[in-house]
């Protein structure tokens, strides 16, 4: 069977409640595409018999699969294998080893075994068993004339063990193809203007096709291939990306999985530069990026946080009659936070952060999202002023995002 | 109109490839439950026009509402309003005030704006505008027969600011019942142990209900009642928050939509106490924790990233001999650095975490996820020693969380 079409389906009425997040889609989905399987919608219902049998009727009317999540447990709210079979039309009986598997588990929890653990070893005849290493209810898989249904356990340990172990198997005999993309991430550039800028590039690929997206203060491509194997795949990629990286030029900080931050450790470990800060609105989010690199301590020695004006002033050596005269929040006050830093801590790259994140504190000449940004590196210092939008958390992330851009095109 | 059904709709190739986690419906599913809308399904689709047609169709011959978020963005790709608009036969024409405003924002961002962007100023005549605070796509909504398609744009940051300001005073209208909830909000115990010392509260209450959850290092409760006005939820609500919170005791760090750094903002602005801190792991998350508190700059002045042990000596007046004896993750040098820290600044509250997040660095005394915490408060210096689990980023947060509970604490 070629190209198989699939929906995945997470069944309980507490996700519909807002009660947990569901990350099983999301987990299903990756590895789905991965083994060239279109996933073309997800679905949640709530543990309803009558809303799940209407899902499963419409949903293998158009696809070949129904991978299913929830529902497997021993209450009476628990309700999947019952509603499958009783679309497929097919009995239940008890399965002499799943019962005795489910018995050990209680056995060794020390827990008495109810009536109701029975109903978890009851499958039909034909079912395809999938075990679960992780908890009691196993999943199977029901087919008939060609349309299939994986039931799989909700709680996403036990379902990621199962899928890992059992499903991936299974499916790997249905397919043939595989799919496989390489992201190139983007800073400095809005998405439309991005892509007006590959617009030919993107309508003229259909394998590899190419597909943009956003994140605050970023933009991305994703350039994904189907072909028979990896090899094959990748020499579909490789080309394409080489050339968007080219026509994106100095906007790319990336093709591949690293953050922005890590890019700019990275850049720093490699051209054993020391790095350090003066971080006023962003009030030290710069800084806690670059340390949620792993290795970033042969970089970082230490970083400051200069809020106030006079912090600004004996940490930084920022001078009074430049606060008097252009403001904390302007490109000067900027420049001289980085040059006096530099000069403070002996560090290669010193970078300074000054701005107004609101929600009050803005005037007509700078409003709330105005942001200036200072960076010396071997004692040359440039700076640069924005106005972002948002709320105070979405105007300190951008501005984070825009300081460390900055500090990796200088 | 009563008892609102509603579909929760995602739209975006994106999240059915599994490259982002879809956190827009569990946020909606919250809300509307407050509200009182019952919520049937969640659903995702690609940005596919047909697809997207049947799902308009199908939900809305079963449910009132869809709440679709995602595809209103400036690109080809982005079709949620066209779809929606052709499913109801609906023209759009150029909503000139739309235009103005994201004509403004591409100005104040200094970029060009494309022909693409004239898109999202686009809508029919009999729309109802819904604002975008966060960036530049305005949201609608589509009425026709009674049956309503509400579109909100996908990044949740944009989505929650519009959901909250636009969707829910519109949504108000249309019910008659109203759902009020308060969250009691805690640190420094665990969601099981919570549920025990509350368990018969929980189990009596049948309106308000008692609902727990957990988040990353803290733990909550939510009282929600259901009543025709929101004075008669209040007088359901309350009485049983307050034995909650009587209960609980000190773990309890608030009652509502503060976070715990807007409590220990609030708190020091109080009783008028300047705070500085030296951090180590957590690498200023903790002051920018602070910072994302509005008011914050009459409490900070300055705070310190002391990475390197040579940092710690000169920034924060650790003694060279306590390093060598101790080492630098070490309730010893936590001591010296809060003291040392508190001598330098003149500040009241001076508090240092120092520890390892992994992924290397751990050792068979000293694992990774061990932190240590100093606080001294007006010259009284307490420590604390913690492991946690996790990778780097989550031993970071919970190292964060964990001392911001110790300063609220003492």
């Amino acid at each position: 069977m070629k190209n198989i079409s699939a929906s995945i389906v997470s069944i309980g009425t507490e996700i519909l409640l807002g009660e947990i997040t569901n990350t099983n889609s999301q987990y299903l989905s990756v590895e789905l595409a991965k083994m060239g399987i279109d996933v073309f919608e997800h679905h949640t219902v709530g543990d309803n018999r009558k809303r799940l049998l209407e899902y499963f009727e419409k949903a293998l009317a158009k696809y070949d699969l129904i991978i299913a999540t929830g529902g497997l447990g021993p209450t009476v709210d628990d309700i999947s294998k019952e509603t499958a079979c009783e679309f497929f039309g097919m009995d239940m009986v008890v399965n002499e080893e799943v019962l005795e598997y489910i018995k050990k588990i209680f056995v060794r929890f020390g827990r008495p075994m109810t009536d109701n653990n029975i109903k978890q070893a009851m499958f039909p005849k034909d079912a395809v068993m999938l075990k679960n290493r992780a908890g009691s209810a196993p999943g199977c898989v029901l087919e008939k004339k060609g349309k299939r249904i994986i039931l799989l356990p909700g709680p996403p340990n036990e379902m990621k063990i199962m899928f890992e172990n059992e499903v991936k198997p299974y499916l790997a005999q249905l397919t043939d193809s595989i799919v496989y993309s390489e992201v190139i991430k983007m800073c400095g550039v809005g998405e439309s203007a991005m892509e007006e800028m590959v617009k030919d590039i993107m309508e003229e690929s259909v394998n590899p096709t190419v597909a943009p997206y956003a994140k605050t203060g970023e933009c991305r491509l994703r350039v994904t291939a189907k072909a028979k194997n990896i090899e094959k795949a990748k020499e579909l990629v490789f080309p394409v990306v080489k050339k968007l990286v080219k026509r994106l030029g100095e906007f790319v900080y990336t093709v591949g999985n690293d953050t922005l931050a890590e890019v700019v450790v990275k850049k720093l470990i490699e051209k054993k530069l020391m790095i350090t800060g003066a971080e006023s609105c962003t009030g030290g989010m710069i800084c806690s990026m670059l340390v949620d690199c792993p290795g970033v301590s042969a970089v970082l020695n230490e970083s400051f946080v200069t809020y106030s004006n006079d912090s600004k002033i004996w940490l930084a050596g920022v001078k009074n009659e430049t606060i008097k005269k252009f403001g904390a929040v302007s490109v000067e006050c900027a420049h001289e936070m980085a040059e006096g830093l530099s000069e403070r801590s002996g560090a290669d790259v010193a970078f300074a952060v000054t701005g107004i994140a609101g929600p009050d504190g803005g005037s007509e000449e700078n409003p709330v999202g105005t942001v200036c940004f200072g960076l010396c590196v071997n004692g040359k210092t440039v700076t640069e002023i924005r106005r972002f939008n948002g709320d105070r958390t979405n105007i300190r992330m951008r501005a984070s995002v825009f300081m460390l851009d900055m500090i990796r095109r200088t």
